[in-house]
């Protein structure tokens, strides 16, 4: 009895991982003749070029109470956004402020409580520099100078699917645009009813099952790189929506810098898996083909949001 | 600048929400000639009959120190382990046990610590009645009794996906087997490497992006119908695979109660949407093509678990 219940749990526990080391690697179904190294073993043998460093002037560093939550902004996809973001970041607009939203499997969402709260006396925070209204960026046409890596796998939402320099897009043969996709961590702008209205200042990151149904119909911005648990394990709101009905248990955001801000010693050396490099490939095969032993059943196929967007310290010597 | 910020806050709650009142019901591109209602306005309009109480022998009460946690389990999909569970909670098998791993956008686990922690001085708690392997539940023959709700958007995993008696399921019409579907909020048993080790000591709940990689693997055995932020917001595990390295961070299960235990007078009223009604199909249109204004772009689709299953108290009439 004991001996059953243990292996339960650290069996289960590499099986499911993400992040699990599988010492035996299993036969690939679709390769029978090699074995399929698992994901761990595909990012352990990476080359140092297969990772990209995160740009500084794309990089916000928001500090909770909790940690540290790290946004890579996405200016291929949202260049006035990211633009308008940078320069809300560098006038600290958003140190102080909160979190106003968190709505079960989801989003959590951040910004200006005074702007929510509509008191009289309690006028919401100057914008400064930055734009009140930016034109929708919420696809663009697919661009020639970006890979885009294609997932075979077909999908619910969208004519194709496929990674675009480290993000999750969707594509339309059709229209000839591509547009970024709501997966798990995906960071967007909050807008009113007209298109315009999302200027950067209320910002949200999705915390649940892909909401895909927002594709198109707003800005994202980007995505969350690291500290996500920070914004998925917060308190859900208690009122409508997720919205706080006591503004006492918004969460307060401490801070929020852009990495180029800090001096070089401040900032934090984070890559990302490039997505334009055999390795990526292997990774989304070796997800998409489990060789785990621990699964009897293995799918063959995978959805975009399924698949792992690795980040890691840099290496001292690529610093 | 006020009244831009307000907006963007309220407007997007409105829009963004599972349950938010819209009161401009747009044209449905479907059905161009009459007002698309809202899922609110189909739910207001539902009939009593619409709805099932959930069955107490079928209901388990998880209290954690932050709430309840109500799971409904399916034995039309897992009869074994809907038994094997039962038995154990009868005996109180959970009864301060614990939350072993919160691993982010993936499962929240409970069970025993001491099976994990394997210290000769603290054996795990006996199984006492209950089986400690149950033969495998990870698809069945597709069922004759039970209507199959097809959802007509496809599938990146299964070649038909839809619903059973108010669960998520895939079924494939060449082997003729159906299974239930790792949404948000599915409840299953770990396991071990061999198929029969997964006697429902040891539970989990998705907490993320649906792990449908696990479907047909695992045995799903019900799923969340309240209190999932209970399990969802939990502080992430610090050890490998969101096990916590420090056991005194593992949250406490005060009791895990089987509803038919409690007298009457104790058990809480829910109900939950027939998915076999006109009523679910009408909810099922109304989130495929978004009818609220906020929406720019409707993509008239829909994936198996962006589905709302709606829960509500039994009225007072009907108890």
């Amino acid at each position: 009895m004991q001996k059953m219940l243990v292996p339960v749990a650290v069996a289960l526990a590499l099986a499911l991982t993400c992040a699990g080391v599988d010492a035996q690697p299993a036969a690939n179904a679709a390769t029978a003749t090699k074995p399929a190294p698992t994901m761990d073993q595909i990012l352990a043998a990476s080359k140092p070029s297969d990772w990209r460093p995160l740009n500084p002037d794309d990089t916000l560093y928001m500090d909770l109470p909790a940690g540290r939550v790290v946004i890579e902004l996405d200016p291929a996809y949202a260049p006035l956004h990211a633009q308008n973001i940078r320069t809300l970041a560098r006038q600290h607009y958003w140190d102080d402020l909160a979190i106003l939203r968190v709505q079960d499997g989801f989003v959590t969402q951040w910004g200006d409580p005074a702007a929510e709260a509509k008191h009289p006396a309690h006028p919401p925070r100057s914008l400064g520099a930055a734009k009140a209204t930016i034109a929708p960026e919420f696809e663009r046409d697919s661009p020639a100078n970006l890979p885009f890596i294609h997932l075979p796998d077909g999908d619910v939402y969208a004519p194709e699917v496929g990674f675009s320099n480290g993000f999750p897009v969707a594509r339309d043969p059709q229209t000839g645009k591509t547009w970024l996709v709501h997966c798990y961590g995906m960071v967007g702008a909050g807008r009113d009813n007209t298109p315009d209205s999302g200027p950067g200042t209320e910002l949200y990151a999705v915390i649940g099952q892909a909401p895909r149904q927002l594709d198109r119909n707003i800005a994202l911005v980007g995505r969350v790189v690291q500290g996500m648990q920070y914004l998925s394990s917060l308190p859900r709101g208690n009122g409508p929506m997720g919205f706080y009905n006591n503004p006492a248990h918004q969460t307060k955001i401490l801070r929020v810098r852009l990495a180029s801000e800090l001096p070089p010693s401040q900032r934090m050396h984070l890559e990302v898996l490039r997505t334009d490099t055999p390795t990526f490939a292997a990774l989304v095969e070796s997800r998409r083909d489990r060789s785990d032993a621990w699964y009897l059943y293995k799918v063959g196929k995978i959805d975009i949001c399924n698949v792992p967007l690795p980040v890691r310290k840099t290496p001292a010597e690529k610093r």
